[in-house]
């Protein structure tokens, strides 16, 4: 098995006072007063959360929990809840099911009869609102909006942009989804929040693991592999211990998402 | 006077061909079956509708009107409406009060009472608004969602960041506000659009040179000053006949604006 190179596992706590000094060198140069995150109930909007609370202290953290109605009685949602009352920071609950329903109307009437939109669509226009009204109330308020997003998300492309992919900054851009899950033991995020498998919530019994190639375990050890030390093809079949396929799927994501990762595309001065 | 080096003014055929050659590699080289654009009756939206549908044919280009009500009997929605029939590219018209209400009717019942929000806060919840109805098109129909932003609302920062800020890319990017018009001239775009002053429209009345330090010929010729000759301060002020004061506005704007103009933040793999 590949080893991977983790510097903050041998040293939580600086890896810890590191991003806390990010958020708050951040939030500073920016005049803000503070910073407002999306709380999802998954692991990664905890540890930001928890990282900005550290950073700011609670006063200065707003966290928005906006679920769809029949999301309000689910294990998340109290997951959330339960995180934002341990951290004591101010938590904004809004329903964005009228919304999603209003917009949804729109586009129907527009396309025509019955039209329904597709899973994909739909699950990226609930990821634009929630941006949009994260960045109202950073607007309103004069805060940064902290992107809860992580490297091994970003590297396969797996989230929308514009959507989640939109914020001021990335507090845990540059972890991997394994290595935010060790960070939240350490840094005392809820058990049941570190243990449940991820998902985008963006329809019912979404998982991450039914639309990428593999488990965050060997995806992660594949992409350190690839684009932390470049290492050959062959080494990282043997080491990770998985078939060609799945790495050559693994690069192929990571090259169709290239657009997400970058500004847009416009022409050089001549 | 400065003299403004516009290479393709000397040529407008080959800036022309330039564009409409950027158009459909970048298309092409995403899979996609065309492109959406947001028409407002501005300059901007013209000439980038025009460029796609030289580029790629009217079949291929979709313009969205998304206006509010009261404005459906506007100068700039019959501008709009002139220009896409004249171009003879898919139309969608679609309001987007109801939207609207619905997004402030949330925020007003958490924020309580009779909260007003800031007429820049609403005017960006509708320039992400318009952005993800643009998005939720290009995702069912795949296509590209081509931006309308120039170089001179980029360098001083007067966008929405993820609203119309946010494309997968920029025909015109390259080009200043004034570059534009000249364009626009050469592109036979209705003498009605070329002729209006610029407005965002994001409230009423709201004309773009009440918000910058200058008109756009004076801005554009600080601008390209600055960015594209590297003159010193002293030479500006004498070759564009300005207010030491007006060049530092302008310098202002840019750097307050930088975080638009890049990807968010996130710290380095130590």
């Amino acid at each position: 098995m590949l080893e991977m190179k983790h510097s903050f596992l041998d040293d939580k706590e600086f890896e810890t006072m590191r991003i806390t000094r990010f958020i708050k060198s951040t939030v500073r140069s920016a005049d803000a007063k503070g910073v407002v995150v999306g709380v999802s109930g998954g692991i990664d909007s905890a540890v930001v959360a928890t990282l900005c609370e550290r950073a700011l202290g609670p006063e200065r953290v707003t966290a928005l929990l906006l679920f769809e109605d029949p999301n309000r009685g689910s294990a998340d949602y109290s997951d959330a809840r339960q995180l934002t009352e341990l951290l004591r920071i101010r938590t904004v609950d809004i329903s964005i099911t009228p919304l999603i329903e209003t917009f949804t109307r729109l586009l129907k009437e527009v396309s025509g009869v019955d039209r329904q939109l597709s899973r994909l669509t739909l699950g990226n226009i609930k990821a634009r609102l929630r941006m949009s009204i994260l960045y109202s109330f950073a607007n309103e308020q004069n805060l940064l909006v902290a992107g809860t997003g992580d490297r091994s998300e970003s590297l396969v492309g797996y989230f929308t942009k514009f959507g989640d992919g939109a914020a001021d900054f990335f507090p845990i851009g540059h972890l991997y989804k394994t290595e935010v899950r060790r960070l939240a033991r350490s840094l005392g995020v809820p058990q049941s929040i570190v243990e449940k498998p991820s998902s985008p919530n963006l329809w019912q019994g979404h998982k991450a693991t039914d639309e990428l190639p593999a488990e965050y375990d060997i995806l992660d050890q594949i992409l350190a592999s690839v684009f932390d030390s470049n290492k050959s093809l062959e080494t990282i079949e043997k080491e990770v211990n998985v078939s060609p396929k799945t790495i050559s799927d693994v690069i192929r994501l990571n090259f169709k998402s290239a657009h997400k990762r970058e500004m847009p595309k416009m022409l050089p001065r001549l």
